[in-house]
C-alpha cells in the first residue's frame, strides 16, 4: 500500500486517502443529501448545507410548541432563546463566556447597532478605520453612519491576495480613532486577519473594535474573550448552517454592558419589556442589543448548527479547513496557474480562512459553466471564483473532483 | 326552531346558531389543532395560531429548495420573495397595489427605517405627533430618534376606552409637523383609528404619516393606496399567523419611491446588490427599504397567511370580527359589569378592532386564573384583560364559553 505522502498532489488517491483518515468524515451524514446534479458544493461559505435535523426541529416547533403552547410559549422559554442559543454558539465557536451573545436580526442590522453603540462609547472621537475591500453591507452601513454622524472614514486597501494587517492599522491609528472595523476573514480573498493583534493596538490607541465574523464563525478558531474584542457580529447561514436569512449573532464584551447605547430602541431590548412602561431603559446585559420580537425558527436552526460545531470541535474543524484549502492551493498551482489562473488567496495557511479564491479574466463565464457542470462555486466581481470549503459536509474527494472539473473546463 | 334574534344574548344557543350560520366556519379546520387543555384561545392578537400548511411548507423548503437548490435558490426566486410575498399580503389585506410592500426584519426595525425615511422627506420640520398609549416599541423608537435628531415630540393622550381622533391630531398639527405616527388599532383599547381622515389632515398640513398596522392587518379592512398613506409597518405573527418572530411588512407609497432614504444601508437594499460596488445607491422602488438577507422561512409563512386571508376575503373577516366583538361587549354588559369590570374598548363597532379589553383592578390575578382554566387571554398593565378574537380560527361558541368562564371565575 502506498503511503499518502508518496502520492503526488494531483493523484486522486491522495484525496481518497485523506477522506479515509478524516476524523470528521462521519459528520457528512448529518446533512440532507445533495441532489444528483450536484458534483460538488463549494458555496458553503455563502449558504451552508442543511443539517438533516433542522426540518424535524421546525416541525416539532410548529406542532408542539407553537400550536401546543401558543402564547404561553413566550413565558416558558421562548423569550430567552436569543440569549440561550447565543451562549450555545458562543461556547461552540466564539470563545466567549455566557451572557455576551444574542441571536437576532440580520448581520447588517446588528452591525448598524454595534457600530452606533461603539461610537457612543467614544464620544470625543470621529474617525472610523475600515477596509475598502470589506463586504459591501459593512461599507454601506459605515458610509450611512458617516453621513448621519459626520464621521471621518479612513479607508485601508490591502494588496491583492491579502488583507488588512496590524501594520496597516497601526499606520493610521491615533487618538482621533473611535472604531476599527474589519472582517475576520475577508469575503473576497479569504484572508484571515490577526484579530487579537489588531484589537490590541486599537485598544492601545483608546479605540474600540467591531469585528465581522461572517466568514470565520464555524470555520476558524475564535477567542473573543481572550482577544478582548469589544463588539462582534456575524451570520449563521454560512458555516453554522442555519438556513437562508437566519438571524445573526451579536456579541458585546461584558465590560461594556453597563453602557450599551444602541439606537433601535425596541420593546425587547428594554428592561422589563412586558411592563410596557413609558420611556426607554435598556435591559441588563447584552439583551440591550435586541429590538423586535426574536425570529424563533431561525434561532432554533442556529441551535442545531452550534450543537454540531460543539460536537465536532472547532479545532478539528479548523484543521480540516486548513487541509482542504492546502489541497486546493496545491492543485491550483499544479493545474490552474498554467491555464491562466492566479491565486487570489494567501499562501500561508495561518492567514487563510475556509475558502480559496482563484482569478482569471473570464471567471464570470467559467463560473457559469461550472455551475452547469454541477460544481457550485460562486463568482465575485471582477474576476474571481471562490472555492468555499465547509469542513463538516465536504469531502476531500468531492473537492478534488471539483478542481479537476475546473481544470478540464479551462484547458487552453 | 327558535330564530337567533329571539334568543337572549346570554343564551349559548345564540353562539351555536352564529357558528352554524358562519360562512368562515370551514376555515377553522385550516389550523393545527389546539391541545385539550385549551378551552379558548383569545390571544390571536398576540400570536396567531399556526396554519396546518406551514410545517409542510417549511419541510418542503428545507428538503427541496435549500438542500436541493442550495446557493442557486437565490437566483431562482428567493431573492425576490420579500417583494413577491409583500405584494401577496398587500393584495389580500392592505389595499395596496403591487410594488410597494416588502416582508423583512421586525416591526421595530421597519418602523425605525420608515420613521427616518419619512423625516428625511420633511427636512425643514422637527415635530413628530404620537400617542402616549401607543405600543411601547413605537414610543421607544421615536424617543431614540428624538435624541439623535433633536426632534420635538408632541404626545397625544386619548380618554380611556378610546384612541386618537382626527380632532386630537388637528388640534396640534401645523407647519412644524414632519410626521404623524399612530397605530391603526390601539394595542390596549382596541380603538380603530380613522386612518384615512388622519392621513388627509396630516397631508393638508404638509406632514407625512407612518401607520402601525400590527393589530389591524388581517383583521380589519385597510386601503393604504386609497387612503394615500405614506409609510406603514406591521407584524405578521398576529392575525396573519406567520409564527413567533416572523418578519414584518413595510409599505412605502409609490410616490415616495424616488426619494427613499433610510439609514440602514445594507447590501440587499442597494441597486445591483451582487455587483458589490463601492458606495451605496438605493435599489429602485420599495426594495430600498431592505437591509440584510431576507429571513425566508418567515417570509414563506407570511405567504401562507396571506393566501388564507385572500381566500376568506378581508371584508368577511372584518364582518366576523365585528360580530365576535359585539358578542363579547354584550356579554360583558350582561355578566361582567355587574361583577366589577368596566369596558376598556369602544362601544361603537366601527371604531373597534378585533379585540375587546375589559378592566378590573385584579386583572393580573384574574388573567392568571383564566390561563389555568384553559382560557388563554392576556393581561396588559395596569388592570386590563384583552380578549383577542381571531376571525378565522375562532368560533362564537368558544368565545361564549370563554366569557362564561370569566364570569364564573369572577363572581363576587
Amino acid at each position: 500500500m502506498t503511503s499518502v505522502d508518496q502520492l503526488a498532489v494531483f493523484d486522486r488517491n491522495r484525496a481518497l486517502a485523506a477522506d479515509a483518515d478524516d476524523p470528521l468524515a462521519p459528520f457528512r451524514d448529518r446533512y440532507l443529501p445533495q441532489t444528483d446534479d450536484v458534483v460538488a458544493y463549494l458555496d458553503g461559505n455563502s449558504l451552508g448545507r442543511p443539517l438533516a435535523s433542522i426540518p424535524a426541529v421546525w416541525a416539532e416547533f410548529a406542532q408542539q410548541q407553537w400550536a401546543g403552547r401558543l402564547i404561553r410559549g413566550w413565558s416558558e422559554g421562548w423569550m430567552e432563546l436569543p440569549e440561550i442559543v447565543g451562549d450555545e454558539l458562543a461556547a461552540a465557536a466564539l470563545g466567549a463566556a455566557p451572557g455576551q451573545t444574542v441571536i437576532a436580526d440580520s448581520t447588517t442590522v446588528n452591525f448598524y447597532k454595534s457600530m452606533r453603540a461603539a461610537l457612543n462609547l467614544r464620544p470625543g472621537r470621529r474617525r472610523v478605520i475600515l477596509d475598502r475591500d470589506n463586504f459591501p453591507t459593512n461599507r454601506y452601513v459605515v458610509e450611512s453612519l458617516a453621513r448621519d454622524l459626520d464621521l471621518e472614514l479612513v479607508w485601508l486597501q490591502a494588496a491583492p491576495c491579502t488583507g488588512i494587517t496590524v501594520d496597516d492599522v497601526a499606520a493610521v491609528l491615533d487618538e482621533r480613532t473611535a472604531v476599527v472595523t474589519l472582517s475576520h476573514v475577508a469575503y473576497h480573498s479569504g484572508y484571515l486577519a490577526d484579530c487579537e493583534a489588531i484589537t490590541d493596538i486599537a485598544h492601545q490607541a483608546g479605540a474600540l473594535v467591531v469585528w465581522d465574523l461572517c466568514h470565520s464563525v464555524g470555520s476558524s478558531e475564535i477567542s473573543l474573550d481572550d482577544w478582548d474584542v469589544d463588539f462582534a457580529v456575524g451570520c449563521t447561514y454560512k458555516f453554522v448552517g442555519a438556513g437562508p436569512g437566519a438571524p445573526a449573532l451579536c456579541y458585546v464584551n461584558a465590560r461594556h454592558h453597563d453602557e450599551i447605547d444602541q439606537p433601535i430602541w425596541g420593546w425587547l431590548g428594554r428592561k422589563d419589556s412586558f411592563e410596557m412602561e413609558q420611556g426607554y431603559l435598556p435591559a441588563p446585559g447584552v439583551r440591550a442589543m435586541l429590538s423586535g420580537t426574536p425570529p424563533l425558527l431561525g434561532v432554533l436552526a442556529v441551535r442545531e448548527g452550534a450543537a454540531v460545531i460543539a460536537e465536532a470541535g472547532i479545532a478539528a474543524i479548523r484543521a480540516k479547513a486548513v487541509a482542504l484549502t492546502e489541497m486546493v492551493v496545491s492543485l491550483t498551482d499544479e493545474w490552474l496557474l498554467p491555464q491562466g489562473f492566479s491565486l487570489g488567496s494567501p499562501r500561508q495557511a495561518e492567514r487563510r480562512g475556509a475558502h480559496v479564491s482563484i482569478n482569471r479574466p473570464d471567471a464570470r463565464q467559467v463560473c457559469a459553466r461550472l455551475i452547469e457542470a454541477g460544481v457550485l462555486a460562486d463568482f465575485r466581481t471582477p474576476s474571481t471564483i471562490r472555492i468555499g470549503l465547509s469542513p463538516l459536509p465536504a469531502s476531500f474527494t468531492e473537492v478534488w473532483d471539483a478542481v479537476d472539473t475546473i481544470r478540464a473546463l479551462t484547458v487552453r
